[in-house]
């Protein structure tokens, strides 16, 4: 049986490339993992979401415990039965959509009560429950239970709220046990105060886990205020263990991110940003529902191998869309993984030759957020 | 150049099977066409919809001319190449749409006038106009423009309509001219009255026509009435000629129409209902949102080879329906029109061996209206 281990092949500079080996397969790093919120990578078969070249999934349990719920999935097999995804899966544990989406929430330092924002109906999620559910999901990398505070905040706020992330980290971790073949990853807090960051770090590090997770970023602060807390945690972090960037991001803030020494990512903006119309492309982001395609019969990005741009026009890219018809969502949504997934293997093959900062400065210009 | 062509390969009782050539490829008849309304099988990718056995596609004239525009189509490349779909399309004529989707229509000898159903914007739609359009998309098999009276209605009402659309039939087929390889298909009217059916199929043999549809049924009224009208018009109608029922069905209603001698269907009735979670299986029709199915590990229709039914359980189908993701309408229509697909190919198959009786008595338990 392969247990969990991370295997560095290259290095240049801060960042690293490598694969973590899983039992259910190998995740290249740097690692973009897309979002299958609802068992579902929106408007994507599972087979085409492979296709674009992603190696494993992100799962949420706070979407999963409330529909269809995590007791019914195991039932069913588990996760990677259900959605028929038999690749890897991290989990997150709910604690960032429980500050994002649900109400009445009600913090204690067992858990949180709180409403479900799909039926109003009262629940609840502590470090035990977080984990029990992920293990229910059988979550192949499952994070830790932890607190989000809202940016900006004082540095009193984020200290607690660290503090309190802390001591559910060693409860998450307990309540993971043992769980052979599947991993545990606790998550550094801290807002953007390098000495929380640092302590944060420290602290995990001291109960030990199996891949290191920055949270509490991507929350509205500015780039430079982002790669600023990396420069200032990853340093505190083991060479040895995975480093998970969570919620990031657009294509610069994940170059910047490896740059400085990140290996996994997980965001919607690609997803999401597909069904909104909008495509990331190597000629800069394009919105197609602007007039100026209606006519346009060439490929939506010429250097892009995905359905979208091999067999339609931008002319009908523009048309499904201005229609709003379902097509357009499944194809920008599998474009806009296709470049987020070439984009992770160019970026493991410039680290791997070491030439990262001369990519990192040719993609300056082009990668712009939509 | 191979011309359009029908092909009788077999014949049981009124029922025939064979094969329409065309230039873009052959069409298996008893064939059934999936919509493709706005230049697109609404959330199923072209090469899944070939994968389910469809051999052609339905394009809609009326949609098609109000967004993206038939010239600008043409100016695209044609249809085909615009949605990515290399087989034969047939395009109704607006006649139908106008009726059930304009405001504002004021019909008169020329023509049509009404109001875009999506912007308000005056257009007019004649004989003429819409087999310029229809040319300008590239349509493999055009149908002339049409009166469709609503039912019930005077036969003195019906009557007049009738008349009106075999003048219109007869400027359509001028107007169609010479297009060597594409079809132009005449259009039965007469509501329920044999007399009128009688009447109009005579008038378009008259012109002559390259497949004779029977227009102006499923718009409400019961089988019986639909059977019967077809008993008393399917035998003036060439036997060397394909013949179309527009917009039939359900699946009994195919079965009755092929074994009175029908050879092409179109319907949006398998797609329609797939994005409303409904499912056609061998068990019957099934509503994936009944709470029955949420803990069901067993697939859709066991005897189903679509995705849907052999990587999925019903309770993930009942979770994304009820979850109203997108993945839910893929699923759902891929399986239905695979359900169709493969009634017409057992229906191909009953003919051909002569057992098409058998086979009606048989399924007439199992095909209930969703």
């Amino acid at each position: 049986m392969t247990s969990f281990r991370f295997e560095r092949l290259g290095q240049d500079g801060a960042a690293r490339t490598g694969v973590i080996h899983t039992l259910r397969g190998e995740i290249r790093t740097p690692a973009f993992m897309p979002v299958g919120t609802a068992a579902t990578v929106k408007a994507m078969m599972p087979d085409s979401v492979r296709a674009t070249g992603a190696d494993i999934l992100l799962g949420n349990t706070y979407h999963l415990m409330l529909r269809p719920g995590a007791e019914r999935i195991a039932r069913l097999g588990g996760l990677h039965t259900f959605m028929d995804w038999p690749r890897p899966i991290l989990t997150d544990s709910g604690g960032f959509q429980v500050m994002s989406l649900a109400s009445l929430r009600k913090i204690s330092e067992e858990g949180v009560k709180f409403q479900s924002h799909i039926d109003g109906h009262a629940e609840f999620l502590s470090p035990e429950r977080a984990m029990e559910i992920q293990r229910l999901l059988g979550s192949d990398i499952q994070m830790v239970f932890d607190e989000c505070p809202a940016l900006p905040a004082t540095h009193e706020t984020i200290e607690k709220s660290m503090a309190l992330s802390m001591r559910w980290a060693k409860r998450s971790k307990d309540a993971f046990g043992e769980q052979p073949g599947r991993a545990c990853f606790g998550i550094v807090q801290g807002g953007t105060f390098a000495d929380l960051r640092v302590r944060s770090a420290e602290a995990l590090k001291e109960i030990g886990f199996d891949g290191y997770a920055v949270g509490g970023l991507a929350v509205g602060e500015p780039q430079s205020a982002m790669f600023e807390t990396l420069e200032a945690t990853v340093p505190h972090l083991p060479q040895d263990r995975p480093r998970y960037l969570m919620g990031v991001g657009k294509p610069s803030d994940i170059i910047g991110a490896v740059a400085r020494g990140i290996d996994m990512f997980d965001c919607v903006l690609p997803t999401r940003s597909g069904r909104n119309g909008q495509a990331f492309t190597s000629e800069g982001a394009l919105n197609l529902k602007n007039a100026r395609f209606a006519e346009d019969p060439g490929p939506l990005d010429p250097k892009c191998g995905c359905p979208a741009c091999t067999r339609f026009s931008r002319a009908y890219l523009h048309h499904v869309v201005k229609a709003g018809e379902i097509i357009a969502s499944m194809l920008l949504t599998w474009h806009n993984l296709t470049f987020y997934q070439d984009l992770m293997a160019e970026l493991r093959l410039a680290i791997s030759e070491s030439r990262l900062a001369e990519f990192e400065a040719r993609q300056a210009v082009r990668n712009n957020p939509v």
